[in-house]
Parts: structure tokens; C-alpha cells; sequence
């Protein structure tokens, strides 16, 4: 799966892995490297986000194939409690719904040990026509 | 259940039910009755906000007791499938984060009987400090 | 206008009014009717989440014709003040972007006569194609 | 006002610019670094987001005073246009709401030299009472 992730996204890669893949559930892993911390030691509000995009990006191209296209059009995000210093963020990625036009997925950020979501994101992609 | 929803929301008496309240879930009801329909005879866009909104007060207002306030601040909703004409909706209500001064909850809505979702939301309540 | 409103939306005659529509602006008008307060008199949440539901719908057919189909798929909406009581509520209204697939506006609602917003709102219509 | 940004966000020192600070608005810019830019040379959806927030977080300290606390609780953002390749991205952020518990705002964001937005979000800030 890092081999799937390192091409349908390669700009970020040694940034986010891959704990889990199959029709139910997408797992999602933000490394907790120096770069996206704030001073206090904790994953940053944007880093937060770009795990949630990646998850709902990784999760509609598993299903429709790497070849097709898919843009962010709208993501709403709640953070809801401070991440664990140190810690990997995890997201759980759900489509819940995946039509011809539009995705739309629904993710739930912990940090890892932790029973309790530090946010929740929802997001939906536009599928464009592929070309040609 | 039916008591303690006339008695915190009695506007909406006859509108929505109860069909599971406990720590984990909260299942709400709304009735499929003629006023909230569009004219092809599916629930409207504003009446399936109205469950999201009323589950998430009835979620938080069952944690905190009925005597504090709760005042929605935000609510970000996906329409992704049309219900089915003539169904009730149900809306399954999760409450995220229950702090101080702000509650956050999420809601999948489904016409009943159907696996796939008509709607999500996720809704933020302020707490303001009772008075007195 | 007012037969405008009629034939795209018919079953919200005489709920909303509409106070100006052109090229930049669109200003709807929610009329302060019994049905729609809460018990204090105030303009309910879900009144005014059609309010701004009915602009963005408007502002939209008013753009790509009202043979064409329109159905929102996603609305944010912040409520910030207390609407005040018996009086109408105004939607301006500005669509951000009109593609071929999606319309995107932005809405800011008022109790008439104040200054300060009642509440925001942002709303995507999915724009599919005509059947054909 | 380099120093004000400097000062209450250290950590993003570089990456962003104040263009103008008043009561009215707050326009920011985002340098068209290399480091934001996925492979097509374009600003990053994360990137935008990391604009709009740090946009409204300045908006707000300006006038609650720099020794508050605020922290974001939610976003949403539609992305809408693809940015021009190698401009910057100013940000419009206005106040709509400034409570003793929430501020919330609105941002448009642009590439710079171009009438129409490439996105826009809102964002509330939770204020936590300060501390002694």
C-alpha cells in the first residue's frame, strides 16, 4: 500500500502512511515528524487537515482507480480536543458516498492510544470526466 | 422518552420520536408527514436540518439536564442520496465532545429501511453558563 | 419576481419574498409569520437555513435558467445572534462560482434594520445534467 | 505590523505577509513558495486552509489583544478555482462575529491579480477565559 500511496500521491511521501485498506474502513497515519508540530509539541491545525484530504483522496481513488481524477471542492472541520505531544495521528476514513460526480467521506482523527477523536472532518471531491 | 422531548423541545410535538437514547446512540424519528414534502413527496432539505439540529440538542440536553441552555452555533450538512417517498427519516446522533462550553455531535440520516445514508451532519452547540 | 419565485419554488409561496435580484446580488426576504418562531418569538434555525437554502437555489436558476435542474449538496451555516422578534429576516445572497457541475454561493442573513449579521452561510448546489 | 505577525505567530514566520490591518478587513498574502506547491506548481489545498486560518486567528488577536487565547474549532472551505501558478494568495478575512466565547469570520481568497476567488472558508475560534 506505501506503493500505491507513493503514486497516487507523491509529494507527500515519508509524511503519511497506510494502517488499513479494504471496503469498510480507510486507517491513515500523520507521522509525528518536527515539521508539522507547533512549538508546543503538537500536530498543527493544517496538518490536521491535510491528513483528512489525503484520507478522502486515498479512499475515492482505491475505488475508482488511479487514473481518474479528483479535486477537493469542500472540506468542513471540527477540532475538538489537542493532540497527544509526540503521538501519530490516525484517520478513519468512510465514503459514504460515491456517485459520478462527487465523492463524499467522513473522517475521524485520534491521536494514537487515545479513545477519544481529537477532530472530525467531512469532504467531498468532484470527479470530472477523465479526458480522452 | 416522549415526555422528556415535549418537554425540552414542545414546538416540535408530533414532528419527531425517540427510539433509542443511552450513553452510546441516540435515535431519532422524523414522521413523514405531509408538510414537510416537497411535491415529489420526499423530505425536505430544511426538515431533514430540523432532525440533524433536534438530535443533536436531544443528545446534548440528555448529558447536561434539561434545565441548562444549548445554542446551535454551527451545522455543516451533505445531501447525498433523495429519501424515499413516504419513509420516515432517522437520524442515528453521536456526540463527539461534550466540554464546557461547546458540544459537538454528528448525525447520519436514513430513510428507513435503507443501508445507504440520505444525509450527514455535524453540529456544534454552544453551552452558555446557566444564570444565577 | 415574485412569479419567478412561484414557478421554481412554488411550495414556499408566500413564506419569502424577494427584495432585489442582479448581476451581483440577490437579497431574499423571509417573512416573520407565526409558523416559523420559536416559542420567544424568534426566527427559528431551521427558518432561516431555508432562507439561505431558497437564495442560493434562486441565485442559481436565476443564472443557468429555471428548465435546469438544481439540488444542494452541501450547506455550512453559522448562527452568531439572536434574530430580533417579529421581524423579517433578509438573505444577501452572491454566487462565488458558477461551473458546469457546481454552483457555490455565499449568504449573509439579517433581522431588517440591524447592522450585524443574524448568521452566515455557504451552500454548494450540484448542477446535473439536463435529461435529454 | 510584520512584528505584530511575528509575535503572536512565530512559526509561520516567512511563509506569510499582512497587507493591510483594519477595522474593516484584514488582507493577508500567502508567498508562493516552493515548498507549498504540489507538482503542477499550484498552492496546495492545505496551504489555502494554513492562509484562511492564520487570517482569521490575526483578525481576531488584533482586537482581543495579543495576550488571549484562541484556537480554532471549525472550518469549513470551498476550494473553487485552481490558484494561478506562482502567485501569491491574499486572503480577505472579515470579523463577522466577536464574542466573550467565539469569533467567527469569513475569508475569500484570491490569486493575486484576479477578480475571481479561488476559495473561501469561515472559521469560528473558541476564547478560552484566560488563566489568574
Amino acid at each position: 500500500m506505501a506503493v500505491f500511496l507513493d503514486e497516487v500521491f507523491p509529494q507527500v511521501r515519508g509524511m503519511f502512511g497506510i494502517d488499513r485498506l479494504d471496503e469498510e474502513l480507510l486507517v491513515m497515519r500523520l507521522f509525528a515528524h518536527e515539521r508539522h508540530l507547533r512549538p508546543g509539541g503538537t500536530v498543527s491545525g493544517p496538518a490536521m487537515f491535510s491528513l483528512a484530504d489525503v484520507s478522502a483522496y486515498v479512499a475515492t481513488m482505491a475505488r475508482i482507480g488511479r487514473e481518474a481524477l479528483a479535486v477537493t471542492t469542500n472540506c468542513s472541520i471540527d477540532f475538538m480536543r489537542k493532540p497527544v505531544a509526540g503521538q501519530d495521528v490516525l484517520a478513519e476514513c468512510r465514503v459514504l458516498k460515491l456517485g459520478r460526480a462527487l465523492s463524499v467521506c467522513d473522517v475521524l482523527l485520534f491521536s494514537e492510544g487515545q479513545a477519544a477523536p481529537v477532530a472530525r472532518a467531512n469532504l467531498t471531491y468532484s470527479l470530472p470526466p477523465a479526458k480522452g
